[in-house]
């Protein structure tokens, strides 16, 4: 009988199952179309783990090919396949089987199937998997939510599966629940986070500065050995060296500027604002994403303020010094990672409190160390800033964190002042710089928006010279309300 | 009988109610606890309307009071509150009787209750009013919303309660189902950008350029008198005047910075997000009230790096000269504004098109001009920024706005340059830069972004110098993907 069974064999499900019986299980593997399957057979084969996994045609054979409790993983798409799947599942599975959605599944999903599963006495569980096809075939980084009880269950295999870094495995119980689509979910908002800021310092360099494609390659593999390691920034070197296979030139300057998506990050952003969490730097990569679609707008909106109104398209700022500028980039890009992954921490920290999933933030930042899009070098950091104060509400007043954004935040706002006069726009960086000034900030002036309220809506304010939750409204105006007043503005323009 | 009945007399029912007695209607009115209503019968005396307004202790009576077809407007608490006066009036109205909700409701709940009211042949409305008490007792503005023919029978009684205008009442018909709702919901995000964008200018004058209450209050005087005309810039200069009434000073420096919120301003982040429209500005303003409310946390972290880091809190720049500061901010604050509005009216068209609403975004402008708190003299620009062109993809690509946004986009640099240079956030101001900066922009570096998609995910690119939709993937190194590549990155630090 097999160890654990896959259904869903699309790349990445073909991927983790060859990781899987690489690392010594013996995996069933089951697709509604019959063609994958006997796809991943050929691949085990030719990686020679034919002894290890085996395809099966129908849920029947499938399910009756695995071990009790029979633990399933789904790697299909979120939403109705994943319900059609557990259906067929269903129908053979008995009390107590696992079944385990590994998708990008909106959490609310989950616990509605937890419920509906559960009542057929089948337990149910949502990992996160992250690293995508790389990492699903060499080592993940995973985030299994559900019972701790049934994770008990496949703790064995996900840790062995799980990208191996010098502490442990990139696996951890994340919490009951939805909790592992959840932080799977904010983790793809902070990637959105990383991948913005990256492509601003792109743009600083290359249209401020003016770098070549080499000279971005050279100073990415230099940035690589700093505070920035990490896979975002060692990929990013390996795509400016990458020539054009079609044609002369380099590749990224061929490579249209539109990004695609997928909801994640859409989903961090409405579930920040719900949460009542700032989160200003991952919304900003969202919107970059959604202004890169605006292709034919923004060609026109060039074409109308050069032609009609001589705004020029950005270019190179005289006496612009390119390693000065290279190492101020760097330093700006820092600092804006950290405001971004206090940002995803936090979201995480409030849906945590609120649902009563009790998440060890440190050893989160443990997990995402190896295999995922996100693993950074100084994800180590952020793991023993949580490990010095388990209750951190802010990276930016963890100790170690906040000494590196102290030293970096002039360069930070040198590189923004730099980039906005050069009309190149950089809004997770300065974005994340008003984060960081607002938030470092005794007294904002919001107590002007609160007197405004108090103003049109009487919605009253505190005094800072009284004891909070004390209440206060006054008439600001002794016209206001009169049929005078209602007159005086607005349309007299 | 009465022309018309409402519900709910809190004070902005109550206000509403007096208005519509003011204008020649008979009107009848209920609330759950009879003192309320009982309140409003005294003001009605008071104001000597008692002969149009008559108070009822029951749903029986109060229905039965009403001209046929019965129109009632709800001013209860959005929510379970809507749904209990639903039944409560259901019980005693017939068929073509029509409801109307003037609370902030979600425009799915109404779209819910239209079809549950629609079963009983009851018609169900829900009308945006914006004003606050003032608006709502002199001249609101009003966005009704559901079945045109629905519409007809409360045409004449809005038109004459709506605020006037040089061309015309503050009301039209806004379209089918919640789009009402929806509409007055993204009224309140261009409302929050505003307040937000105000605060930023306040806080660059007084802290950047060392301007006093006085100094601040005659400034906004002036910028009243130009395109910044508006209800908010005028209620902000008398705020600035205001004496404190319980001690030394000036209110506005007692009044504590913290600021509340409602929801709406969340719901239309979340609906920008869910629709794919970058709204940056807003996003910034919501972020700005959340990191208001955290006062302790930012207390701390304030003293953590003035003590630990040296980072002194802002203080005015040397040099600076307040008239050109002050000329310099009202251009910026000018700018970010027509950015605002932008991304809000996008919004609404991106959802009119979703749900067929059809909204002419032209009379959206007009109807705003007068009575709501966004009222302001530049509304009738956007107006006729929609009558050039039904189809308008962005204020900033408008003839007449791009010139202004262009004349002005100098000053909006050096502003938030000085700002940065200060250390005081100006998150608005910043992002709507970068929002212009990108929409302006024919080459974003997006093309990035979308390679790393292509380089770990497979998620495939266009090119630019190929057609549109041909897609295409690198293998943008060899090694990835090897046991080799996993290691090399990512927990080195």
């Amino acid at each position: 009988m097999a160890s654990i069974g896959l259904c869903g064999l699309a790349v990445m499900g073909q991927n983790l199952a060859l990781n899987i019986a690489d690392k010594g299980f013996s995996i069933s593997v089951y697709n509604r179309t019959y063609a994958k399957t006997e796809a991943a057979v050929a691949r085990a084969k030719k990686e020679k783990l034919d002894d290890k996994l085996h395809g099966y045609e129908n849920f029947k054979d499938f399910v009756h090919s695995l071990a009790k409790p029979r633990r399933v993983i789904m790697l299909v798409q979120a939403g109705k396949p994943v319900d059609a799947t557990i259906e067929g599942l269903l129908e053979f599975m008995e009390k107590d089987d696992i079944i385990i959605d590994g998708g990008n599944e909106w959490y609310e999903n989950t616990e509605r199937r937890q419920k509906y599963v559960g009542d057929k006495g089948v337990r149910y569980m949502a990992m996160g998997v992250s690293g995508g096809e790389e990492g699903a075939r060499r080592g993940p980084s995973l985030m299994p939510g559900g019972t701790q009880e049934a994770y008990k269950y496949i703790e064995e295999i996900v840790k062995k599966v799980a990208a191996q870094v010098d502490d442990g495995p990139c696996v951890t119980y994340i919490g009951e629940g939805g909790a592992g689509n959840f932080v799977k979910m904010v983790h793809n908002g902070i990637e959105y986070g990383d991948m913005q800021l990256i492509s601003e310092a792109y743009d600083v360099l290359k249209t401020v500065g003016g770098l070549t494609n080499p000279e971005l390659e050279q100073a990415f593999n230099d940035w690589n050995k700093t505070e920035l390691n990490s896979f975002l920034i060692e990929i990013t070197a390996l795509i400016f060296g990458k020539k054009d296979d079609q044609g002369e030139g380099f590749l990224l300057d061929k490579v249209l500027d539109k990004t695609g998506m997928k909801g994640t990050g859409k989903w961090t952003v409405q579930q920040a604002a719900e949460l009542s969490v700032a989160a200003p730097t991952i919304e900003a990569a969202l919107d970059g994403r959604f202004l890169s679609g605006l292709k034919d707008e923004r060609k026109q909106a060039a074409k109308f303020y050069q032609t009609k109104h001589g705004l020029k398209e950005p270019e190179p700022l005289k006496g612009v010094d390119k390693a000065k500028l290279v190492d101020m980039v760097r330093q700006a890009l820092y600092a804006a990672k950290i405001c971004s992954y206090s940002q995803g921490m936090n979201i995480i920290r409030a849906k945590s409190i609120e649902k009563g999933w009790n998440i060890n933030m440190g050893s989160l930042a443990r997990i995402w160390k190896g295999g995922c899009i996100i693993r950074a070098g100084f994800l180590d950091d952020i793991k023993q800033a949580y490990e010095r104060n388990l209750e951190l509400h802010n990276l930016l007043v963890d100790p170690y964190f906040g000494e590196k954004v102290a030293e970096r935040q002039e360069a930070w706002r040198e590189v923004i002042k730099l980039a906005i006069t050069a009309g190149v726009a950089v809004p997770g960086l300065s974005i994340s710089l008003a984060y960081f000034d607002a938030y470092r900030r005794d007294r904002l002036p919001a107590n002007l928006v609160q007197a405004q309220r108090d103003f049109f809506g009487s919605h009253t304010y505190e005094r800072v010279d009284k004891p909070a939750d004390q209440w206060f409204h006054t008439v600001w105006d002794e016209n206001f309300g009169s049929a005078d007043s209602i007159t005086t503005s607005g349309y007299k323009s």
